[in-house]
């Protein structure tokens, strides 16, 4: 997904986050394009709450995205995996990848940012 | 932190994850050394499960760090903070950050994998 920084504008907790830890085969084919659309599409979701990702430069990339509630996540799999399927597959963007869903307890930020 | 793929060796949820989101500042002011250091150490503790870290190359950076249950992060955090402020202190390092501990409830992983 295209790169989006430290998200303090999550609520407080409790509230759930989407942990996508994946490596990006060679090549876009799509990729990128279908990425900033789905990034997009995401913030539009009911329940979006924020999203950070970070891919280095071996291709090793961690998107966290952060939903109001379990119900959130579950229609906006719906409706990722129907883009995706449309599209490439994660297959032909991914050689491998684990996705967790956790529900967020506690956060803490950096205490004198402004 | 030094980089660390993907970790499929988690065991069946659920478990802990601590999700770290930061951005470093510039230079290294002895932070190369220390992260290795503090990785190494995690990996001691009892409770460590795994570690997933990436960095870009603009300095924003994601370490999710897995973990049995709340007294191993307690644990942890104790130690990492002593360590971390016998050296220059988080302050030194990153110029904003979040953190978030979150307990991980479900986990996919690409299902081809050997």
């Amino acid at each position: 997904m295209s790169a989006a920084g430290i998200d303090h504008g999550t609520p407080e907790p409790p509230y759930y986050a989407v942990i996508f830890t994946a490596q990006r085969t060679p090549g876009d084919e799509g990729y990128g394009a279908m990425a900033e659309r789905m990034v997009e599409l995401a913030r539009t979701q009911p329940g979006f709450l924020g999203l950070e990702s970070v891919r280095g430069a071996d291709g090793l990339g961690i998107t966290v995205s952060y939903w109001r509630d379990e119900q959130s996540i579950a229609r906006w799999k719906a409706q990722a995996e129907h883009r995706v399927a449309q599209a490439r597959g994660l297959r032909a963007w991914y050689s491998d990848y684990e996705l967790r869903v956790a529900r967020v307890e506690r956060a803490y930020a950096r205490r004198d940012r402004s």
